[in-house]
Order: structure tokens, then C-alpha cells, then sequence
């Protein structure tokens, strides 16, 4: 099958040990990362805790915005693990025991399944299961919600699966300028080029304690001939001696 | 002045860098402990990009439904800083330089002050302005938003006032037991501290790669007698030789 083109993304990270500052969350930046690449936009990420109505809420308002939603957290077997049942009442449907997920953790556990390891089949009614012939652990997709574990080796594990089947319409072209002048003496240089490059998005991000540069000047588009108008245009108007490097 | 007492917060984390993967957000974790700290419920966090709209709205619903709130990011100089600009939209008040922001900005900069420094003294009508005898440098407050830098030195920076000036209504007491034991086969034992100890937070969370133990199991509450016995209790039912350790 051919992977589904999807333009816009949000992540919804769910877990009470990320909100008390228990666990530094580290799946964001490879979902991002992973995101960018495929030339896919993640415009919001929200973070709640371990409540079946907090995530049917946020999960709905999410899935109705975007093209593609991915949850991070709550799918394993205690007590707090609420994200199926959360995303099934998202959608007003059952949460059931999927038989595909069944038969692979009876043969996982062997013997030793119990019911607690059962609960890991648990999936949204109308649930669809998705894997590639290098991660065979199915991964559950609800209407354009993507399920994803919290645990970080696992979680970049499943991004494989992502890849194989999303994509965006085109990839982004990025270039950086680094520079020693002060954000608020480049302002009208880059107010300027703002104007005049609609179509690029710009960005400026001090550095207070690097000595190699001051200030990153980011240029993104859709289009490399775009970004690289903006960037010749901006590298212009600088004084002599800068930039102090483009990458 | 005394502390101003709040039970619950969110987090409102602004910046294009961070949702393309560019930047790995780094403030949230430093913030999440300082409250915990405090004895502060963190709720709820939102990244969102540099979006004028998205920020006058989504800072207006925070603002209506947290105690207190806090925002990184977007406060520099360049046009891509809007974060002051969303905050006035969101209560629709203008946005106007502040005279002791623009003292302290001329008085840094001196000739070198240019338009674009004092844009950094912009505030939303109506805001504070919040210092302690260690950070002398102002921290913006409309209603209940602490307006904070993205630059993560700075943010920290930023804490010492938050500490000074707010605190939880009690702290929180936690603490956490490690088992070899599988979180599936916990389960049971579980489901049974949660309902005979439904004041106290129970966490689950498997470590897939630690040689150390497979499972950590958190207790939480704003009672130390509550907590002190759930963990008695828990650790009453285990096998033998269990636990690994109590933190």
C-alpha cells in the first residue's frame, strides 16, 4: 500500500510522571525530528495526565483539527494506563480485545499471560493495526490517531512504522545563518527581508553563551529556490565580516 | 508582600523551533520541579507556534481554567517574538512600552538602544511587573500569566521569582518502590492499593533496559501518613526478596 499523504500533526503526551517533573520527556524531539523529515508540519503538542475524560477531550478536539494525531503514554497493563479507554470514549466507542494482539502476547507470555498482560490487546472498536515487515508488534491506529508507547526505546522503535506509512506533501528545505551582531541590531534587516519573502518563514534565536555566534537566523520553506533568495538576500545586507557561517 | 497561594497550573510553550524539532525544549522539566517543589499541580501543557491568534487563545483558556500559568518563549525583539502581542489580544488590551522596562533597556543598551531593544519593553496593559532582591530585571505578569524567557538559562533564572512569589497550598509527599518484578503481573496487587488507598497517586512505569529492576511504582500524596502507609502496604504483598529498593 502507498503510504497516506497527511500535511498537518499534533502529539498529545499523556502521563502524571511527566507533569510532576518525575520523568524529563524525551519523545517529543524524535517525533519532531521524525515529522520534519517526512515533510510533515507538527503545529501543537499537548501534555496531560492519566485521565480517561482529559484524553477522550483533548484526543477528539486533536483528531477534528489535523490530519494525523500521535499519542505518547498509558498503554500498558496498571491501573493508570488509560489511553484505549480514553480514545474509546473519544469516539463513543468499546474498548475490546483485539484477537491479532491476543494471539501474539499468549505467545510472547506463554504460560505466564494473565489477564494483566491481556489488557495490552485492548483496542479502540474500529481500531486498525499497522506493522512493517521489520516491526511485526502492531501498532493501533483510531480514525487518524496513531497509539504509541511512552517507553523511549520503544517509542522510536514504532517511528519505523510511521515513516512506512505517512508522509508530507513535499519535504522542507531549512538553511541556518549564524551571526555575532545582536538580535535587536538585525531587526530591520529583518523586518526587510520578512517582507519582501513572504513565502519563507524566518526565525531568529539568540544565544547568550556560545562565543562562536550570537544570533541563528533560520530560513524554511516548501521550496529551495525560495529559501535560497531569502538567504542571498538577507546575507547581503549584512556588514562586512558577517555572517560568521551558513549551514 | 506574602506568596500567593495556587493549587493548579499549565504550561504554555511558544516557538516555532521547538515543534519543527529544531530546539529540544528544555524549560518545561526545570518548571515541572519547581512547582512540585512548591507543592503546585502542574495540569496541563501546550506547545504552539509563534501564531499571534493561536497564543491570544489558547493563553485566554489556560488563563480561565489554571491558577496560575506560564509561557516561554517569544519575547525577544525580532518579529517572530509575539508572544506579548497574543497575551494583550488574548485580553484585549493594547500592548504599550513600559516606562521602567524602558529605563532599565536604555540604562543597559545606553546609545546602543535602538526601537528593536525596546521592543523589549512592551507589555500588555494592565500587567505587573514581579522582582525579588536577587532578579532585578522585571518578569512580566498579566492576570494570572507569568510571562518567562525561551532562552533556557535565562528561564531558570526566571524561577527564583516564581518561587518568591507564589506557592502550593501544601507540598507533596512521594515516594517509590523498584521491583524485578513484571508491571502485568503487578497488577493485581495494584488494583488493590488503589482502592484501599484512593487518596494516594499510584504510579506504574516498566524500565525495559535497567539491570537494576523492571518496574517503579510511585506513591503520591499531600499526606505523609497516607503515603507512608500505601507503601507499607504494597510492599506487605510482595514475594520475597522484593523489593529491589524504597526511595
Amino acid at each position: 500500500m502507498q503510504p497516506r499523504t497527511v500535511t498537518s500533526a499534533a502529539a498529545l503526551l499523556i502521563g502524571n510522571e511527566l507533569l510532576s517533573g518525575k520523568v524529563h520527556e524525551s519523545n517529543l524531539i524524535e517525533l519532531a525530528r521524525a515529522l520534519r523529515a517526512l515533510g510533515v508540519r507538527l503545529e501543537r503538542v499537548v501534555m496531560i495526565p492519566d485521565e480517561i475524560d482529559v484524553i477522550a477531550r483533548e484526543a477528539r478536539a486533536l483528531s477534528d483539527a489535523f490530519d494525523v494525531v500521535f499519542t505518547s503514554g498509558g498503554v500498558g497493563p496498571t491501573h493508570d494506563d488509560v489511553t484505549i479507554d480514553g480514545l474509546a470514549r473519544a469516539f463513543d466507542v468499546r474498548a475490546l480485545i483485539d484477537p491479532t494482539m491476543e494471539a501474539l502476547l499468549r505467545n510472547a507470555y506463554g504460560e505466564r499471560c494473565t489477564d494483566g498482560h491481556l489488557r495490552m490487546a485492548l483496542v479502540p472498536e474500529g481500531a486498525e493495526l499497522k506493522t512493517t515487515p521489520e516491526v511485526l508488534w502492531p501498532t493501533v491506529v483510531i480514525k487518524n490517531i496513531w497509539v504509541l508507547p511512552g517507553v523511549p526505546e520503544i517509542f522510536r522503535m514504532k517511528l519505523a512504522v510511521v515513516r512506512s506509512w505517512l508522509r508530507g506533501p513535499e519535504p522542507f528545505i531549512s538553511r541556518a545563518v549564524f551571526t555575532k551582531l545582536d538580535e535587536a541590531d538585525l531587526k530591520p534587516l529583518l523586518d526587510r527581508i520578512v517582507t519582501e519573502h513572504p513565502d519563507v518563514e524566518v526565525g531568529s534565536y539568540p544565544k547568550w553563551f556560545d562565543p562562536t555566534y550570537k544570533t541563528k537566523l533560520t530560513f524554511d520553506s516548501r521550496s529551495e529556490l525560495k529559501v535560497r533568495d531569502a538567504v542571498d538576500s538577507f546575507v547581503a545586507l549584512l556588514p562586512k565580516g558577517e555572517p560568521q557561517r551558513v549551514e
